[in-house]
């Protein structure tokens, strides 16, 4: 009777209470209020929206329905950085390491990817005996010995929102900025991270397409972790086009770790210095941007975050020759040239049509159930405002088969534009926000 | 991912094709569509709405889930008549004799009350022994042999609106004209007859509170009735007011004896006449309103309808001495006086308070699975514009104890106003529609 006035409520527009959410979420989470009453009022939050008060109480009430990690007390400050995911997006792997041998400690929640996004979990365990489903001692120990250790959400952590997410993904209910807040925030949290730095992806490639909408999200996201007494930041990024030159799983990884050999595509090496300069400056582990910059670019360059990234693949039980010879990640049967077809200039990758196609060469997954392979993608992919010669490569293709190849030819070529003339330049950082504009 | 893809589209304000509305409603009734995904579906309806294209699509998928009656071929014109219910709205149980006496056939499936609003089904049950669970076979039997016959919604007729109600009542899903009209269409449809004349209440006392709502659901209604070929007609009458002297279960069924008798509340006998008069026309058994309407009051005055009632009563296994004397149906322990606290005139009568206090002397239903007590209720309630003495009694109040009977006093003292002036008159059939405006 409750559950249903409350749905009315929400229907209705009223602003519910903070304890009226905290009742539905611990309900839904016990199983007392059925997936039918929360998919109805999932919906009507779509229609609805929910007030910042409302958001920032169904973020805690999710949070509270599993175990919340506490590092207080440590030594060194928690930070943890989250992407809305992208296409080529291996950032993760670079800023944990990076952050950690910084000084920081990074407990760092992640998930797998679903439909055309990389998930963070996936490229991790395309090194062989990597383990993401470490137990939360296992995980604790290894973020006080390594300073950053990377695991899914586990039985244990904001169970409501796995449950709720779950059930978004089959109700029509997943576009909603405070339901996409409450989920991503409410994890996190639960991670036990002080600061907190969100990567919101805007464009083709990207959750968010247009700018206002990535806004809508960075400004929900800063809003409701202030409420909640975490110090934060969100930088909203480009995704009209991939991130770096790779894009798949074992591809990616290997792309991260020539970054962490200080060398690797400047966007990527520039974006995770940046983010990660934000989570330092956050946690006063730097007093600011400029100071924390040039000095997180010697750390990749003296291959001081190379040291903690392996030491953390140790940790979790991977195979650190497949980190000192990226050879030994996973190799595809077949990896061939994609020649240009004309002379010009590279003037525009569509991260949507890249991603389609690498998804279809097996690296992503359809529904939650599809299992991936860890070899396939694309790799040294030419990029934006390159000057290419007719049969030059634009990428390399990593397939299963030469008919993966074949079909995967046309999918990508549809989504590279070879011009006559050099595009111009386009930030790949669209905008920054400390607090809720 | 068929189901997850129309109810985004549905969120989305796209219009669904009829077979994927009929991919729905089939799914659903058969289970293989879980309610979570139907509960997200109708909440989108409630903020999207439905293209009258939709509507008659989904009331015809609905109607489909089951079995339908066909009474093609029989001698009689098929008709029955729709309240969307209110207080004292015993008209079904004139009506449906009444249009048997004048040549029609009526299969009439009638409902239960549920919150303020009483059920057909529930004051026919406080004849004893009247059996409204019949089988199909009974239930066209006695339509044949007497002219009519009212039984509750079997499990064979629209199951997917029987399923869907449910579901509705709990996920503040039942706001909503187009489901609303699908659910009242599809279960008439199936019931099989061709004519269909709708009364939709509008006032304090019902669903549609204001004379807009009720437009909109009496257009829909006739407009969804007309996508499926039957021949329809909406009146919306006043519901800010109760209906006749009687509120309650076996209190109303006497009132209504009254009326088949030639007698009771005018505007209870004239509303009955102008109802049965529009099945009467649009059936053909009539040429004009103004000729049904005499000949409907001659059916009454001479008892004929009353006649029709009790063999009705008799087939569906009633004690037609119940009806003979309504002194035999359920008399409650406490018959009480309501006196009037000071001289004036009946100025108003709040349908939604005085529907209440009957709710608490147990007349009604709170949740579905309450039971309710035939014998109590209120009679003999003042009309609006009684002069009144103080202590002269304003109505009966048929109570469980004396002290529901002080309460209920209190609380029906508190939906009545007397004031100085006699009242303006006003009229109780606010609209009329045959075709949608």
């Amino acid at each position: 009777m409750l559950t249903k006035w409350l749905i009315e409520r929400k229907r209705d527009g009223a602003e519910l209470l903070p304890e009226e959410i905290q009742a539905l979420m611990r309900g839904y989470a016990s199983g007392e209020i059925p997936d039918y009453q929360m998919a109805a009022f999932a919906m009507a939050v779509v229609f609805r929206g929910m007030t910042a008060r409302e958001t920032a109480a169904m973020t805690d009430a999710m949070m509270r329905t599993g175990e919340v990690l506490d590092f207080d007390g440590w030594p060194r400050p928690t930070a943890d950085k989250h992407s809305t995911g992208g296409i080529g997006d291996k950032l993760s792997l670079v800023i944990a390491p990076l952050a950690a041998a910084a000084g920081l400690a990074v407990p760092m929640i992640s998930g797998r990817g679903l439909g055309i996004t990389g998930g963070t979990l996936d490229k991790l365990e395309s090194i062989p005996g990597f383990n993401v489903r470490l137990a939360i001692p296992a995980f604790r120990r290894i973020v006080r010995d390594v300073g950053c250790c990377m695991i899914g959400q586990t039985e244990t952590l904001a169970p409501a929102d796995r449950k709720l997410y779950a059930l978004r993904d089959v109700t029509g209910t997943v576009p909603s900025i405070p339901l996409i807040t409450a989920s991503i925030m409410s994890k996190k949290l639960a991670g036990g991270a002080r600061t907190l730095v969100f990567d919101v992806k805007c464009g083709r490639g990207a959750f968010m397409t247009t700018l206002d909408q990535a806004r809508g999200l960075a400004r929900s996201l800063i809003r409701t972790g202030q409420a909640l007494n975490r110090r934060l930041a969100a930088v909203i990024t480009d995704m009209d086009r991939p991130l770096g030159a790779a894009i798949g799983n074992a591809v990616e990884v290997a792309e991260a770790v020539e970054v962490l050999r200080g060398g690797g595509p400047a966007e990527v090496r520039q974006l995770s210095i940046e983010l990660t300069a934000r989570m330092a400056v956050l946690s006063g582990v730097f007093v600011s941007f400029d100071e924390a910059c040039p000095a997180l670019a010697a750390l990749l360059d003296k291959g001081e975050a190379l040291e903690v990234f392996k030491r953390m693949v140790a940790a979790q039980g991977g195979d650190v020759r497949a980190i000192d010879n990226t050879a030994r990640l996973p190799v595809a049967p077949v990896i061939r040239d994609l020649p240009a077809p004309h002379a010009g200039f590279v003037a525009d990758l569509d991260a949507d049509k890249l991603g389609r196609a690498v998804l279809a060469l097996g690296a992503g997954r359809r529904l939650a159930t599809d299992s991936i392979d860890p070899s396939v993608g694309l790799s040294r992919l030419c990029p934006v405002g390159t000057a290419v010669e007719a049969g030059m490569p634009l990428a390399h293709i990593h397939a299963r088969g030469v008919t993966d190849a074949g079909r995967a030819e046309k999918q990508i070529l549809a989504g590279i534009v070879i011009a006559p003339e050099r595009p111009a330049e386009r930030p790949l950082i669209l905008e920054t926000l400390d607090s809720p504009a």
